[in-house]
């Protein structure tokens, strides 16, 4: 039995029957709310944020308070990854994350290590403190970013349109990338398991720049490394992977043993439920600039999206983290859209 | 009858048959070639070589001398149609276009106006020089940016990932959007049509970032404006549309009047073919990070997508731009590939 008041997204990924579709937003905690941006002013850096247990957690909550979400994911980033293993990132305003160091030749893998459980502590204390916090109401997400992506900002030194340095590497010396992607592959092993003991009850894998990858490029130098660490996962744990942009390879991601397979808005909901097949369970799709619109359309647009994507194993997401400059008004419009839907089937 | 000594790619786009399948390159004419970057390094900036006649159709004409690809394109900018309709950009180096003014309100659209024919005569004139100095050898291609990708510089102002700025205009301002989108259909029309009477034999529209609209949005917002250029083109010039990332509304795209349509590296070729029809020629798709790779990786791919295209209704090409650090030497590997290659069927 589960110990949360509020179980919804844990049935709904396992395939279980659920009252009503279960409903987060990537990026929930965030700019987007101004008592977010109150705590984040008093502070030097998104950084100190990210490694301040207390506050991570208070942010974390924050959403589900505010906007009635039905999970929390913890507060922060893809990037503690490399981080840790030894490429520190200073995030710049406005501009976004900035590696001094980077891996471009064999011997830069000297410059990192993969990481013991007893690093990152900041991040399980977080979660600590978020799982007390929340007190059983909702279950929490925790995630990392996927190989290949932490390839790319490891490489590139920051992010980009084309990553064209981190492909290079991979068409041009593939036997580097193989070794990079097995570090940063056993580290998130490491990472991942530690934020499920620290009480996540679900995770997520994050490949952000998936969708510059041929499908062929996809199945070589990311798949294979989503699934170890899939494999490598605790029993009981749902997890979710979200290749965004790699709507080609969704036949193939459905082979692996996940539970969710999240979605961008560019896939429609009936191809994606073919192409996934009836053993995974989808989360997504709505296009974020969707909750740019007046209250009408979001409840419209929400609405089609339910309506496509029916009442078994679907988690209402956005198909993306929504932007920062989106009114919180909105979101609960979307958020209390999938709470009062009822699908026409019977449950 | 044909006027040029090789019309192996007008030929490929009327899905008349050809002795073998024609090949060019997106950016063919930049800074991959020493000898572009030589002209370019005596001028003040990008928009000089763009404005000057005679070096733009020494530029254009340089990758036909040097690479032997079957057609030339004019060197220049989709940006010039905003430029000429009254938003002067700036292209920074490193950093890309930026526009000092932008759409964001109704009342600024008296910034802009619908061109004229003898506005962007300096386009008109290096395609006339261009096709003197080409002498019949290859065809050479005009080109314009789609509305939508149009409209998302000019309401931005820059590049961006997101493009939220725009995207927000679409779904808050339907209308104003719409306007605007009138606006540069009704410009890029007299555009491309001045462009063929100057002697381009072939004409392609790119909507550069139709991949961050829904299938929904881009059928509202991009598709209806590219249809309306389409079928103000002038007879018997073969017409391509590429809406990079749009992949999932390809098989809309089928159903425009145009002769080709362009494909990124994420679609498989067997999908595209399905997706499109026999009605239409397909051009592409190959990962321009493939040409980052040694000789033998770039054969062996380059003949894979040669093999799932087939030798009918097809043009090679890469799935975007080549990327600037590419070795020439590895793109004429790309070409010879193509161009020794012999299907398996009989023509």
């Amino acid at each position: 039995m589960s110990t949360y008041h509020n179980d919804l997204i844990l049935r709904a990924a396992r395939g279980e029957s659920t009252e009503r579709t279960p409903v987060w937003l990537m990026r929930q905690a965030g700019r987007i709310l101004p008592e977010y941006r109150a705590i984040r002013e008093r502070l030097s850096g998104f950084k100190e944020l990210v490694e301040t247990p207390e506050l991570a957690a208070e942010v974390t909550i924050q959403p589900v308070d505010i906007l009635g979400v039905d999970a929390a994911i913890i507060f922060s980033d893809i990037l503690v990854i490399p981080d840790a293993m030894g490429l520190t990132y200073e995030m710049i305003e406005k501009k976004g994350p900035f590696f001094p160091n980077t891996i471009r030749r064999r011997k830069d893998l000297e410059k990192i290590h993969v990481i013991d459980a007893d690093e990152l502590s900041y991040v399980y204390d977080a979660i600590r403190l978020t799982v007390k916090g929340l007190d059983g109401r909702v279950p929490l997400i925790g995630f990392a970013g996927a190989p290949f992506t932490i390839l790319c900002y490891m490489v590139e030194g920051h992010g980009s349109k084309t990553f064209s340095l981190a492909r290079k590497m991979l068409v041009q010396e593939p036997d580097l990338a193989n070794a990079l992607l097995d570090k940063i592959t056993r580290s998130t092993i490491v990472y991942l398991r530690a934020q499920a003991e620290a009480g996540a009850a679900m995770l997520q894998i994050f490949d952000s720049w998936a969708g510059i990858l041929s499908p062929d490029l996809f199945r070589e130098f990311s798949l294979p490394y989503i699934e170890k660490i899939c494999r490598a996962m605790p029993e009981g744990i749902p997890l979710t992977v979200f290749a965004k942009g790699a709507n080609f390879s969704l036949m193939e991601m459905a082979t692996l043993p996940c539970d969710t397979l999240g979605l961008d808005w560019n896939i429609p909901a009936k191809l994606a439920k073919q192409w996934a097949g009836p053993d995974k369970t989808l989360q997504g799709n709505l296009d974020p600039a969707v909750l740019y619109a007046d209250g009408t359309e979001i409840v419209k647009r929400t609405k089609a999206m339910l309506d496509s994507f029916g009442s078994h194993r679907y988690i209402a997401n956005l198909g993306h983290g929504v932007y920062p400059d989106t009114d919180p008004q909105a979101v609960k419009i979307f958020i209390e859209t999938v709470k009062a839907y009822h699908h026409a089937e019977v449950y």
